[in-house]
């Protein structure tokens, strides 16, 4: 189907004022980016205020979820306003530390992705069943089919809200220093630190019953 | 002086609608929490609708320092509104994954921080070099002495705008699954995966003369 394998479309806020060469508008690069992460920041408006919050995501196809308790702010927003909240879900990942010659062309190695919408609250008894399973697998893949899944007091207790993959745009940036050809006798170190996400050894529930070992999805992590 | 070393005053957007227990308003966790990151996420409305992008920033005292180009859009805001321009700035630590038995328990140990307030521009010559070696040294603690600094027509080309901290909150997860007793027999794993950010080992510029060794404050990332 084109509309799921022709890039997104850019518009006018996900069109970059500056450093055009790293946009990236296709849907393999943003869902690559989406997919290595959990962690979003979520932008809404609250009382003509900007508001970011970390929280966590869950993608299937081309749409995000997020959830949260029914009794939080930018949830019970998504219900009740009937046009949905307005939103921006913003996900980065750094690679590297970029270390130039000079102070001003230090940088960064990262991709991120930013998504602009609206957000709908999802009642859909079969898709929130899909969501939260996306939400925990995103964290940890295999993880849904090995818990307890929501109860019905639990289910009620939990708002989800969807976000389309409508708007969207990545930005990359990959290399070295770009340092001024007159730097480069300078005495500095100069070159990438690599930066990455890195999983400790898991540290069982104080609780935890005897001969539960951990099992291979989370030790693949 | 007591403004500095008493805590930040809550305020009805500092205060959570829920997990209250995980709020701190304490400088000391507020800005250690800021002094282990460099990567902020900026919220900012654009058209009545809200931005969020990925940028770093500096602490000075009780000032964060975000930086860009002068042709950037939120830079240009910040300088243009006579009264600057209403941000909200958030920096998230993750580290751990908490996995419950229940899907519902599953959950995130993480230290975050959320700035409300309104940046200025930084015009003054000192102010902004003071800005700009505290937004490198946050990257790599004491880089900006071993750097070119910025020379006339870079400073002309960088916009400085500076985030003061009043409005601030900090919340803090921590520990294992939460989950309900009537789950702890289940054969299902349940425990903390610790993550962090792990660097690799510095890769120099293809262009760095040789001779020139990895400083000890790069090393010791």
């Amino acid at each position: 189907m084109s509309a799921t394998t022709a890039a997104y479309e850019p518009t006018g806020r996900t069109l970059p004022s500056r450093a055009r060469e790293r946009a990236r508008y296709d849907r393999e690069t943003v869902h690559s980016i989406l997919d290595q992460a959990y962690l979003c920041h979520l932008g809404f408006v609250r009382d003509g205020a900007p508001v970011v919050l970390p929280t966590l995501y869950g993608r299937v196809g081309e749409t995000l979820y997020v959830h949260g308790s029914t009794g939080s702010r930018p949830l019970l927003a998504a219900g009740k306003a009937d046009p949905g909240l307005p939103v921006c879900l913003t996900v980065t990942h750094v690679d590297g530390l970029v270390l130039a010659r000079s102070a001003f062309h230090h940088s960064m190695n990262y991709r991120s992705v930013v998504v602009h919408g609206t957000a709908h609250q999802v009642t859909d008894a079969e898709e929130r069943r899909i969501a939260l399973d996306a939400l925990v697998d995103q964290v940890v893949p295999g993880r849904s089919a090995d818990s307890r899944p929501a109860n019905a007091r639990e289910l009620a207790a939990t708002a989800v809200i969807r976000l389309d993959l409508n708007e969207v745009s990545a930005k990359v940036r990959t290399g070295g220093p770009n340092d001024d050809p007159e730097d480069l006798g300078l005495p500095h170190w100069s070159g990438v630190v690599p930066v990455a996400p890195a999983y400790g050894t898991p540290v069982p529930a104080a609780d935890l019953a005897p001969g539960i070992a951990v099992p291979d999805y989370i030790s693949a992590l």
